[in-house]
């Protein structure tokens, strides 16, 4: 007879009567809390196993208001990047019995406020931000743990929150010094213009490059792109060529804007890496797989997500953190788009 | 005094205290499920707004076991075809009020099985896979709504389920026909190995174009892949041209084991599309941006998501949906990798 129903409309409360303990010790089995002997472990969870009873994760969520249940707000989800420190974070917390709730926002601060809203009304235990940069003043002090990963919000040093990033003043100064050192003197910047904290650090590190060689950064090749895209990417390098303001390297903000680039050169004609070579950041699939394969500087993607996942896992649980603040080490990739 | 709190221990029991009302009617208000007076809603309203009350979505799930939730299985998020459905999907939700829980596979069955239980047990109101080829018929029967996108479970025709996917069959054929047009002969069928819905439809296209043209298929040119990656495909392509056996087309399952064709091509010194014409399937932004672009066949993304969004909405609603399945038309999108 139990069997057959299967979970269905079976209760806690059957669960205990068929046990012959109380509802509390299903409970404490449940959440492997303690204060219950082997044998009535063993016999709790031989019942649950037989009538298939499922604990609800919403009378769970009422009952510690805590639904062991993430938030991940991702400004895009169909950039490779943030798709895999999306999917790492997912992984982690999917081994700690979490669930995670994802959010995409399309770039719009407009719609991450409304996603915000729909994850505190569900009561999620934590959240991480894939970029939070739109992230207000209120928002983080409304008492639900968070993360932030990749791009920081403004002022974030000074703001008690906790960060996860790559090193992206040093991943710009690299890529920069791997142009200038095979002999580029004209490098284009293809950055984003929105001032995100990455593209601030990335750019430092690319002047601080052309400090250390001595050469000054050209005005008219600093090209900031309203969005991060291939289209973008393409159409700023197809400009620049007709502009015929002379250049040897590409320095590019994402290897999606490198891409556009490639795409741009192959066009004119212009050969890589003979007449100009280019860089890209991240390491995103298409980066190797370019014609040519693009040089890049890959952020420790896994790394962050891990990393995310185990500092809100900690907060969700009132653990203390002691390091808030966590830069990670890029890596330079060399492929044939450079000398 | 309300008003400094912002929703934090507000309960609806506040709400209704405050309105002098009873708490099934500030229930009733909340759902817009009518009983109540023009101002005693605009009553109930007022004080919402100024208390900051966030109905809780557990309380909300408890109530009516339906969570307006539902569950998103993808089998690789990192992938552009399926984080793109994923996207369309989680736009016409959250449009409706209804939150998304996203759950990526890693294309393991088991992860899959574990991921599909917390999301039985975090009661969703419906499941959307994208790609449930690993769903087996138990999992078909557990009364939560279901809809399928993409690759569907095996024999799903015989199955009495939800399913929306593109012409898979025609996409193949026009892909295949593409390049018996431009004067392929011998065309390598760069594949997938499982044997899933999609591949097998969009084999049987190709194979049916061969036919049209009076043409055999090569069955040493059948080349299946284990995985479905730009690596897969470029290690495939690259041991080909080793072989020696003589091709002048590609016509591969998805835009990524097309990229990585054509970087084994580059990579040999064969042009494309002069001496081997190669074609996609998809349209990733990688299949525009490559090097040259890659002739593709689009599958329409946004519509599958909105349509199996709809779906999923209506059946969690309990309203019946008339027609099960859908299959959208596919296009073809000429680009330089063919002439």
């Amino acid at each position: 007879m139990v069997k057959k129903s299967r979970g269905k409309n079976i209760s806690i409360k059957d669960i205990a009567q068929l046990c012959n303990v109380s509802v509390p010790t299903v409970s404490r089995v449940i959440n492997q809390s303690g204060r219950y002997s082997e044998e009535t472990e063993r016999r709790v969870r031989k019942v649950i196993e037989e009538t298939g009873y499922q604990p609800s994760v919403f009378a769970r969520g009422l009952r510690t208001n805590c639904a062991n249940n993430i938030g991940i707000i991702v400004p895009d989800i169909t950039n490779e990047f943030f798709s895999s420190i999306t999917l790492a974070i997912q992984n982690v917390l999917f081994e700690k019995s979490y669930t995670t709730m994802i959010c995409n926002t399309n770039e719009q601060p407009t719609v991450q406020a409304k996603q915000l809203e729909m994850l505190k009304s569900s009561r999620v235990a934590g959240i991480i931000f894939i970029s939070g940069e739109a992230i207000t003043d209120e928002d983080l002090t409304d008492g639900i743990p968070k993360v932030f990963v990749d791009r920081l919000p403004w002022n974030a040093a000074s703001k008690d929150v906790v960060t996860v990033e790559a090193d992206n003043y040093t991943g710009g100064k690299i890529a920069a010094n791997t142009l200038l050192e095979s002999g580029c003197k004209h490098i284009v910047a293809l950055f984003e213009a929105r001032g995100l904290s990455t593209q601030i650090a990335r750019y430092s590190g690319f002047i601080r490059a052309h400090q250390d060689y001595g050469l000054d950064v050209v005005k008219e090749l600093y090209q900031p792109v309203a969005q991060v895209s291939f289209q973008e990417g393409y159409e700023t390098i197809c400009k620049l060529i007709k502009s015929k303001v002379p250049f040897d390297g590409i320095c590019c903000y994402t290897d999606s804007l490198a891409c556009g680039a490639l795409s741009a050169l192959a066009e004119a004609g212009i050969s890589v890496p003979d007449q100009v070579q280019v860089t890209g950041f991240d390491d995103i699939s298409m980066a190797k797989w370019a014609v040519p394969p693009v040089t890049t500087i890959a952020q420790p993607v896994k790394e962050m997500g891990r990393l995310a996942a185990e500092l809100i896992f900690k907060m969700s649980k009132g653990e203390d953190i002691e390091q808030k603040q966590y830069t990670l080490p890029v890596e330079l990739i060399k492929r044939k788009s450079t000398k």
